[in-house]
């Protein structure tokens, strides 16, 4: 996967299958114009179109994902752009600025200096699945797949709000896409401050993986926010709007926050100023991680000869920060192990000075910041799997905060970040692992066999009975 | 404590003690001209001066600290510098600069924009005793007070580094004291990155609250790393070096680092690539929080007519972070309570422009990182308190990071940060309250006692005893 120059040695996004179309599916929908993947797992139903890749071919594909298995985190239907519109499709950056400035893609492809680098993109609901089995959140059940990685190419945002000079007072940069709603366009914000830092990497983004976006992904025009959450990656860019306070869009307050655990949904809903409290709001991400082999179900024979097994997986920080540990526990926290981390992402700072990548300058030897997942792995003694009940893995970031034991369960069930735990069975001469869960309604995983044979799945205690307890006293979740 | 203007309603230091003077027992060593409160609790005997204060006057100080009680972190003698000689005092700026600087206090003062402001210095170790009584590490017992909280005056050292220059490759920058040390003089470094960037706020500093540094804080020079742990703002400053790489400095090396959990003291000892693996370096503070009121040993009568009792602590983030939520609960985490949040430092964003304090500008509005700590409180129903065991308390910083159940252990015992539990004792008509621990080698808090008792501190139990287990086979430490 490298180039063809000895010294382009970072990876190249993986190929495209030639061959994917409209679905049938999407066919009654809104998005009858949109070729997908049907590998996707759609989380949403069929529309809008809400999807994760299965954890292990995401994995496979390496550093960089494809468009076709990128995730897709979409509220309605996709704005439709013909290619020949493309280089007509214009924005503004308009509010608190001296130069208000109107222009279409042409120009600013034409007029700035494009960049290129790689940005994992994770959904702020990645793992909910987990927090919708202990209770029901508000918002749908991804799995730990709700993240991909990209080489994006455009405009650092910063060199546009120059052109446009923010006023004094201005503190808040809020976006807005094409995307009408049933609660007006999607639109959302970020601190000026941020948008302004070279370091933080925000950037106008027009090519992903060296073509242009893909329908759901933003095509023609999006934002893209390294470290934080994507639900701040406004795609089909109509508006960048420079203001002196947060954004006051519908999505901007009632989507994408941690409210305080103690609120239940029932509460939630008559909390406005608790909604609109910024301390809320997500930005950076969260220090997270997840195993993706042993991937769910797998068999490991024993008996013939196999030492030890790599179990794998991958780890991220938010805000810029760095994966400096992974650990693997197999016994629930008593002892850990300490896992081999890699860091593709170095790769491109090592490219050498003047390159250009997609049309795009890839220089990154400057930037210290981490915006990119990496991977772990362990080789484990198959003699210790077969004593152990489970394997967890956690990652610990250069701030030195590391992954909580504990869920933090909120209303719209975000940023959850516990150890991520797989179950060992012995069967017969076979080890078979079990996650957590699997994405959207799919059965499977020990959380919700475990739920249902009555077993405690508060934090601390992964499925196990208490001791005095009765499986029978468990509430069932009423069905709705 | 307000100013004297109508505008001017952020924090002033506290009064310092007017008749402190060298105490008896620094006589007998090389810190006999060191002027020093006897609240201070000396933390490895009598010298080095290594201190905190008591939680509560630390805590009633408010906001500011006084240089009375501010903790004290030396590890040597105290270089000494008559008032005579303040301004004279050189200091360099070399290596990888096309300008190399040698300068003395008085051209700092004179050549260059002074600023003030507030930033709370963490030493690594805050909470260290609690690690201490689990398992020893090789660092001395700080409790919870290793914290403090002072205005700063002096130079942004960015503006330092862009007259001397540095080269292309220059990527860290050292600082050395002048403290002579059995491994040379005190010395460390932080990335050229961060000392270039003015929203990390690091400060060449030679006034603490107003005035000249005190010995035990720096005289009459020193670095101010806001949101990092007090260990990289060298003291007694000489030299600041532009390097290619991290400081070699011993003290850099072996202190200041955590090492993965599973090195145990015997391992590290032949470990030079592990101590040398900057991933260990400990730079941003993590998130913490304590609990000051209920203080330990603090008795609350009951019968009296008292219907809530109102917990008060102080809770802190590292880079810049910001606490967004403190939380309390009262049944070891199966609910949690919202605790109110205040943030003094905000006081002074909202200075008028051009305020100037103590010969430099305050100038906080436009930068929105936090450099303090934050204080926290809560009324509790007394009838609570009487049917709880303990209170628990954690943060949240504005990355969604919480403070973790588990206590991460590690050979040089730094960076606690895990629920800070106070016990709930139930005496006839009081509630009497317990800290976990007491600084130093004072006897106290539940850690200890159920230590000894043969509980089980392993994460998660905190003292409780395991069911079936024997308290005769839990290991004491071998005395030493």
């Amino acid at each position: 996967r490298s180039g063809n120059k000895a010294s382009r040695c970072y990876p190249l996004p993986p190929r495209c299958k030639p061959d994917n179309k409209v679905l049938a599916e999407d066919l009654k929908t809104p998005d009858n114009h949109v070729v997908r993947d049907p590998r996707l797992i759609r989380l949403t139903g069929i529309h809008p179109f809400n999807v994760e890749a299965p954890l292990s071919e995401l994995f496979d594909e390496g550093f960089l994902t494809s468009k076709d298995l990128h995730y897709v985190r979409n509220h309605g239907l996709v704005p439709k752009v013909e290619d020949t519109e493309i280089m007509d499709w214009e924005y503004t950056i308009e509010g608190e600025v001296e130069n208000p400035i109107r222009m279409n893609l042409e120009q600013l492809i034409k007029d700035y200096e494009q960049i290129t680098y790689p940005v994992t993109l994770v959904c702020a609901g990645n793992r909910r699945k987990e927090q919708n089995v202990v209770r029901k959140t508000k918002g749908f059940s991804w799995g730990p797949a709700g993240l991909s990685t990209a080489l994006w190419t455009g405009v650092v945002i910063g060199d546009l709000l120059k052109a446009a000079r923010p006023k004094r007072g201005a503190k808040y940069v809020c976006f807005e896409g094409a995307d009408r709603l049933p609660n007006g366009y999607y639109g959302t914000s970020i601190k000026l401050n941020w948008a302004m830092d070279p370091n933080r990497g925000v950037v106008v983004a027009h090519k992903m993986n060296g073509e242009m976006l893909a329908p759901d992904h933003g095509k023609p025009l999006r934002i893209i926010i390294p470290g934080q959450i994507g639900g701040r990656s406004v795609k089909w860019l109509k508006k960048i709007i420079v203001t002196r306070e947060p954004s006051d869009n519908w999505y901007h307050i009632y989507d994408n926050r941690v409210l305080p655990t103690m609120i239940s949904p029932e509460m939630s809903a008559d909390l406005p100023d608790t909604w609109k409290d910024e301390r809320h709001a997500i930005y950076d991400l969260n220090t997270n991680s997840a195993t993706c082999y042993p991937a769910h179900d797998e068999k490991l024979p024993l008996g013939q000869g196999l030492k030890s097994y790599k179990a794998r997986g991958y780890a991220y920080a938010g805000g810029g920060r760095r994966i400096t540990r992974v650990e693997i526990t197999l016994n629930k926290g008593k002892t850990w192990l300490l896992a081999n981390i890699s860091y593709p992402e170095d790769e491109y700072r090592l490219a050498p000075e003047g390159e250009e990548l997609f049309g795009g300058r890839l220089d990154m030897s400057w930037r210290e910041s981490c915006f990119c997942w990496c991977f772990w792995d362990l080789d484990i003694p198959v003699s210790q799997l077969q004593e152990s009940d489970d394997i967890m893995v956690r990652a610990m970031d250069d701030a030195m905060m590391v992954q909580p034991r504990d869920m933090y369960w909120s209303v719209l069930g975000m940023m959850n970040n516990p150890w991520f735990r797989v179950v060992i069975h012995k069967e017969g001469h076979t080890l078979r692992f079990e996650h957590p869960t699997q994405p959207a309604l799919m059965p499977g995983g020990w959380m919700e066999r475990v739920k249902k044979a009555g077993g405690n799945l508060s934090n601390g205690y992964w499925g196990e009975k208490l001791s005095g307890e009765d499986a029978a006293t468990v509430e069932e979740e009423p069905a709705k």
